[in-house]
């Protein structure tokens, strides 16, 4: 059973001051049939199962890993789609447990696993073998039996043969190349969703929409984080992360 | 069968200015059993069917309404967690098809919706009887059945009965009453997310926080819609909804 | 002499809840020769002076009106450069008591006329004679006499005569037609800055820039109001003010 | 005479991708009576004069330092209000080359120098010694005549002496307790502007507000930068800088 591994922050009073004498930290543990190394410790392998425990000066908690913690530690080659920006999408676009979706490209499949883990079905297309690979793996890895990751150029119009999706999203450079592809994988009321690291993308894509796509928005998601310690409370300074641009069409036609 | 008719925008060239005549519009019709009166045309009962239709000078698009077509319609006395916020949510502490939910208070029931379109079960406990109602009312409308509401008040640990759960959202104007409600309701690992209009109330949540909970963030969503009309591309002035600060906490003991 | 009558808010509190009566307003007064009419109030041509007044129900605060209240009720024919926007230039561009500036277009001289209230010496080129109209008409009634607005082309270099300004500011529809003029203008070491409400308007100029012109940045400068009462402390909801893009140059040959 | 050299960034095309290899750079040299050494590179003195020189392989621009660059390069020992923020409220609180300033506390500085540049006079009040040592020694440095900074407590209205000022700075971490100061020296229709780094300052000082101070705005200046390379636009990822909340208030009793 996988566990993750907490260690609370350590603060001493020096002389009337607070010091962190050792920060905050945490570990997934896949692997518990044998002792971990972290930070400087040992845990025996026996110690690896969801509790309090003291080993020498730190307190650690272990917690027995969730869906979540397992997802955050999937192969990463590619960049991929944030969490927030996942989760705006299956928002926004009233996804379901009943939903089908075509996604593509595939990447590292973070999109593919979390489609998979809250909709019916998610069909993967990707053009390069090495990020085949890695999906593959990855969907193994989360025992994910309702996603396939097929060879496939979303841009040939050809090679698309699902059909009646909930939701297209298309994770690619040229969005607009994938206009007519998506029209034949998207049924009439569903969304096709362009994600897009620059504005001049999004552009492009609206511009060059065709009628059968109704445009509802183009817009970014900006994730601000807060500190607060006492009466200490602001923005966390430069860090705001924009990830992309989200054009959310809708096929009416 | 429900449908949502779109009305595209409609433009002349006058003198060689573009001009709009009319706006692009859209209605959802719940009841397609009579004729619909809409924006000055009255579309016949018989017409009210997926397709294009022509009536006068305008050309209209009617498209079966989908599970969001009818979400947008719900009763909404209360003010609602947007989408935006809710996918957040659901995204950042990694829900599945498999989660269970507690929600307290339930307001008009869309988060309640969202999460029971998307997850296995749903808590909801609301105090004010006439939220109950609304909410009754809209898990009815929608064919619901995995959520129930309940006349529960979260800040007294006594009335919480559920337990193991992976999520306890706290839409609260007090959510630190309810820190021992909550620990009660979620299994270890879990996430306890509080939703709160004003900054104060997250500060006071986090300065409050009891050992058994991981502060992971307080952050905020914003939610910026741009504008793209060929090579004007531009934020849209005065509109970046800030919604509510979401401070998200992880059961850790 | 010219006057600001601020009317504060008015509250009662009417069975053990506050309501707001009359809200808080205020009318700058150019003309306190003869009364003055107001929100239903006439003010006697008499008490138009500095100090607490009581009309009616009526308390109101005159105060004696400041430069920035006679730059806010300046003729506004074109759109104006905020005075956020011109107060980051400004403090940017280290602009000092002794700087020279020339900007095109002039707009209605909001920027001549901050501009010519903090440097030396103002130019202000435009092409349309109704605005240089609304510019004289602005800098007499502020009686500004170190600024002066010409009828001239900024996209033609033969137009430009001015040299060694220390900013060139260029709010234009093409400011890359003006990179040659602008720096015939500026000194070595000087700032172009050009305004932009679209962003693609930026690219093109960046991606146009010459060898002379160091890239300082290009961004935007979103301004977020907070609403606080008590203990109630939020974002406005919808009141981000987006303007323009700003990039920024620094001419190093 | 103070030079910035200016060293820009090399490209080459290896195998059709270009690839950097020495990045775009700059230093600022107060003293060029002597040889300056900068990334590897040795520019003798006598070539420390405008213009553009070859050393090795790396071509190199030479400027005349302005008033910014030497700006930039004062002694920073206590954190600086950013000229983002000074140009800001120069701008919205409409001062001029006529205006007089009190700020408290002086800081290193960074504020009187910018605001001695462009307006008539600054007074500037700071409890700690060191930092007085340092904001005359950068004034000195900048040869700024119109400024003067003074060992005085900003909290205690007795220390205060000037009068009829058009702005009352507070860069103080309790800008509440010095409300009746502020009234003292600011004249009628004058400004007053809190910078905290905390909301919860701003929110506190909001609440205690007396009736003499208009609440004109509490709010925060975002700045945000957008990269540019050919089609690639977008802002960049986790660079929005947070400085402050700034409360802005003015005396209209």
């Amino acid at each position: 059973m996988p566990v993750v591994i907490y260690k609370p922050e350590r603060r001493v009073i020096v002389d009337g001051v607070e010091r962190v004498i050792s920060k905050h930290d945490q570990w997934y543990v896949g692997n518990t049939s044998r002792d971990f190394h972290c930070g400087g410790i040992v845990i025996k392998k026996e110690l690896l199962k969801p509790g309090k425990i003291k080993i020498g000066n730190h307190e650690l908690i272990i917690i027995e890993a969730s869906f979540l913690d397992e997802y955050k530690g999937i192969r990463r080659d590619a960049q991929i789609i944030t969490r927030k920006d996942l989760g705006f999408i299956i928002g926004f676009c009233g996804l379901t447990k009943d939903s089908i979706i075509l996604e593509s490209g595939a990447g590292s499949g973070a999109a593919t696993i979390m489609f998979a883990k809250l909709c019916k079905k998610v069909y993967s297309y990707e053009l390069e073998q090495k990020n085949i690979d890695v999906v593959k793996e990855n969907l193994t890895k989360l025992k994910i039996k309702n996603a396939v990751v097929e060879h496939k150029d979303m841009y040939d119009i050809k090679s698309v043969k699902v059909k009646n999706t909930d939701l297209v999203l298309l994770d690619l450079p040229e969005p607009w190349r994938a206009l007519e592809s998506a029209r034949k994988a998207v049924k009439v009321g569903g969304y096709i969703v362009a994600y897009t690291p620059s504005i001049t993308q999004a552009a492009k894509l609206v511009n060059m929409l065709p009628e059968y796509a109704l445009h509802e928005r183009t817009m970014e998601l900006i994730d601000r984080d807060w500190r607060i310690k006492g009466e200490a409370v602001r923005p966390v300074t430069a860090d705001i992360g924009h990830t992309a641009f989200l054009t959310i069409l809708r096929r009416i036609l």
